[in-house]
């Protein structure tokens, strides 16, 4: 069928990730160590929402991909691996200051669940560059994303009078931009044309439709899990707000996806991409919303913008820039992350009092954005330098967007 | 392929969706807010249960109808939109005695789980309309339910002296006869000869089973979540109650499946409709069940009963009625719904000592079930003449029961 | 298509289960009472792990065996009806104790927990029997296996000194050799060419894939359920151990899959044994584990264990002993299980500071492991011979692995 085979993996993955491993395992033997003396009340509390988060992330990030009808398995299987490869090395990293400090890096549900939360940027990263790479390329991808996220938010704690910057809140910028420099880096010029097996599949696409209630039905604990050290008695906040917005951005989305095809049929990958907008957007204006129309109204927006991004932004990014987005990370959570951005600036300072603060803010909130997009863009067109390099023996691209391109399928059924 | 389109629905729905939500965010700017001064320990209690609850109403009742071989993506991604639309809808009727009495709405975790229990009612009705209907039908369809389940409850507190009613105990008989009464009205000669796209796939079957044993798993968290006001130290009670009641009515659904087809074989969506009539009927049930084996012979006799209302009445209902009930609305939730109520009466005559205080709860009980059947019965006539308007649009017969009616599939794979 | 029809079940699985199920709710008229004097905290923290385990029993061992292509409704509706059986007499033969002393036996969610755990057992041993077995066989297989389970851990109360066990330490290698003892004595010749229909299909597959991930996930609250009693200060260190374990598994079975392929390709059915290997494990070793570097070799040891028992041992089973192992029960729970006790024996050893209390670990440490092999073997090697009986009436060879010997599919889909 195929002109040739993929380049075998044998030599290049295994020998990576036992060496990976082993080195984790090294640094974890000499500095880690379980939080033994915390009390039980904040793991009972914690608990259910640490699982609802897994869910989040190696469920609902892993079977958004399944929409395409050869990939189910490399979108799901790859999502965990670069998972629990990004959390051992978040784990790591942000537990340098306490290294540092005390010695010793000590490890709790709270830590598991910030590692978990950066590594969501690099599941969201993976979506723009899903299906042209392989899990060698994804490792290090992993590994440099990680690293960039949590240099960004020390860079943001050290240049900027922040305290305790919830990291929800540059997640998704972050994320996106460094998906979209990284594929843009990677460019093959198939992508024009389309890719052979690049399609859309009913059967499988309810796999993905899955994924994404996963991912829209725990979004709220995903926004509302980080306020519990700040401020407790928020955390119902952000769950209502997150809650209004995502259904909001629910029936937004089935507006403007019908709305803006000229036969009135909704797109299911349009309509996925659409109702995690809300999410996306509230999550990074949470600190300052206080009425719950204030969230519906941002869901509606993001639906909006979301859509603005599908239908018009994904061919002009591919077209005019080379820049192949397979998971839509730009109308996902590019466009929604600046929506939220915008509207948290603008709420901030109606609701100031004093114009010196309101314009200290401004200038305080547009450094966060400048540092973050600056530090993922350098790191992601320094991952996508990397990536170049044909050692790491990248599919080609007819094997591209196929699941038999890294998986043996043995005693297959053959369908008559 | 088809002789003719699909009427387009870019005129009806996206209009009508924005000028709905739109509204919806007047009122909460007006008169919606999140209630802040409430403690964090309900709060920690009841996160854990709401997010069950989410699960039940998003993905168990979305992915149910999954069974239906191209009505995937409209059976899940209708019952989202529909969701979140009563769910705000029911926030506001629900908050009117507090904006009544106090300007006010105030929202908090527990109003939401009230919303989304009134939205169940409207998600069990869908299922006798599923595939006949399109998008604007179910909006309204969910606009007047909502209205009327409320309505119910209002009128059984005035009429009735009752204190605290417990939703969940009219909550299936109304979805069920609301439903039922609405697709006799919505009657089309095709049902008799079968729909030609309403076919059976054992492969998006499986979803329909994830569906169903997610529905199931998290049933005892629905009939305990709203035990928590009154009855703090019954929840136990009520979450071995329904666990107990699935547990046999699983085992129950196997014997009386097998025990009717001539071959002994089980009838897969048979089987589904029949696991979760257990735990309707001990719902409904729940406040006089005081000992396991209760539980577990409600479990047995819902099964039972669930089976000849598939098996006996549902051709029936078709032809003699002319009332096509897709996803066996009847056997699901109104037959164990309507044994539910006669156990409820039955058990609570046997445990009263007095004759008196006996007469007096039966009296009120056959109340609440006429009211619930009168109100619902009335709304459904409405709501059925109301969508027999073509001004909706509705779906010719030949589309009916097809995804590619509703949703656009880009870059489809086409099966060789 | 086939010479002829499976045999009916009509005349056996229905009057056996019903004959069952009355029997259970007599016993439980007699005999169960739902514990109602508890306090409501110890409720509200068990409830969402309770749950949790409701999802990887019901679900997750459920959806294990959909890889197989025609076997996805067995697969998972079976294991519901194994397991909600088996969980109703185990909390018959868990409460035998209470019954003997108090003359009740009193259930809350700690003794339905403890039936979960007793059920899982079953679960395991169903992989291996999985496909070549009617519903009649697994029914008797449950009733026979939990009653040995519970047997097994009554003994080693009695002859060792022992005061709390913990049955996962014993759960995985019970189940392991009991399901390849039966699957040895129900030997068919077929199994050496294969059967026709137990092939891997890459739809189907994916529900396999969703089982499997749910189990991963939640596999902490699985190992940690039962630390609440005796060492609650403990379930973040058995949580953390779990998760880290897990992860790591994960890695070490992507790397030695593709190490162990010829070109270089990952066998998902291998990949889906080998990340929950590590989770087996660390369950056995839990008790002595103490640092995450620790959970995490364990973690690498059986991915690369698990390994050599699915490549190596698979097929010497099957053609050395004639041991058919349909979802590779050996390598997921045995081979890794065998694992943890050996770790668990080392590490206790090598901790404690006096070698006579070493001395004497180890010998209850192996007297342990030999009477849960003598006891799973014997029970494994009875139930065998019973289930030899031709009056369960066997599937033919033709008709294994194909949900239509016993389902009937109504209105089926035609693909075309």
């Amino acid at each position: 069928m195929a002109p040739k085979y993929a380049p075998s993996l044998r030599s290049r993955l295994a020998p990576f990730l036992l060496f990976l491993q082993i080195g984790f395992i090294a640094v974890y033997y000499f500095y880690v160590e379980v939080e033994n003396n915390g009390n039980g009340i904040i793991f009972k509390n914690f608990y259910p929402v640490f699982q609802d988060l897994n869910v989040i992330v190696f469920l609902g990030f892993g079977f958004l991909s399944t929409f395409l009808v050869r990939y189910g398995f490399s979108g799901s299987g790859f999502n965990l691996l670069i998972a629990v490869i990004a959390i051992q090395w978040a784990l790591i990293l942000n537990g340098f200051e306490s290294w540092y400090y005390r010695g010793k890096i000590w490890i709790d549900l709270r830590s598991l669940v910030v590692a978990e939360i950066c590594t969501a940027s690099v599941l969201i990263s993976i979506g723009a560059v899903q299906g042209k790479t392989n899990p060698v390329h994804l490792t290090i991808m992993a590994l440099m994303e990680v690293f960039g996220f949590i240099l960004n938010e020390w860079l943001l704690q050290t240049l900027l009078p922040v305290r305790h910057l919830n990291c929800i809140l540059v997640l998704h910028i972050f994320g996106a931009f460094f998906g979209l420099v990284l594929t843009w880096i990677l460019y093959r010029k198939e992508s024009q044309q389309g890719f052979e097996k690049e399609k859309f599949d009913c059967k499988t696409g309810l796999f993905s439709m899955l994924g994404t209630l996963f991912l829209w039905m725990f979004w709220p604990s995903f926004n509302s899990i980080l306020m519990e050290r700040n401020f407790p008695e928020r955390r119902l906040g952000a769950v209502c707000s997150t809650y209004l917005a995502l259904a909001v951005s629910a029936v937004g989305s089935f507006a403007v996806s019908t709305l803006s095809s000229p036969k009135g049929k909704i797109n299911p990958t349009h309509f996925q991409s659409c109702i995690l907008a809300g999410g996306v957007a509230v999550g990074v204006s949470m600190p300052v919303i206080r009425y719950p129309w204030e969230a519906m109204t941002i869901g509606l927006a993001a639906a909006a913008v979301s859509t603005v991004g599908f239908r018009y932004l994904k061919k002009q990014m591919l077209f005019a820039f080379g820049c192949h987005d397979t998971c839509r990370v730009l109308s996902i959570h590019g466009l929604p992350g600046l929506l939220g951005w915008l509207i948290h600036l603008l709420l901030q300072i109606q609701q100031s009092d004093d114009r010196t603060i309101a314009i200290r803010f401004a200038v305080f909130h547009i450094c966060v954005l400048l540092i973050t997009i600056a530090v993922s863009l350098t790191m992601g067109i320094i991952t996508g330098v990397l990536l170049k390099w044909d050692i790491w023996r990248p599919p080609q691209d007819k094997k591209c967007f196929d699941d038999q391109t890294f998986w043996k399928f043995e005693h297959l059924a053959i369908r008559k």
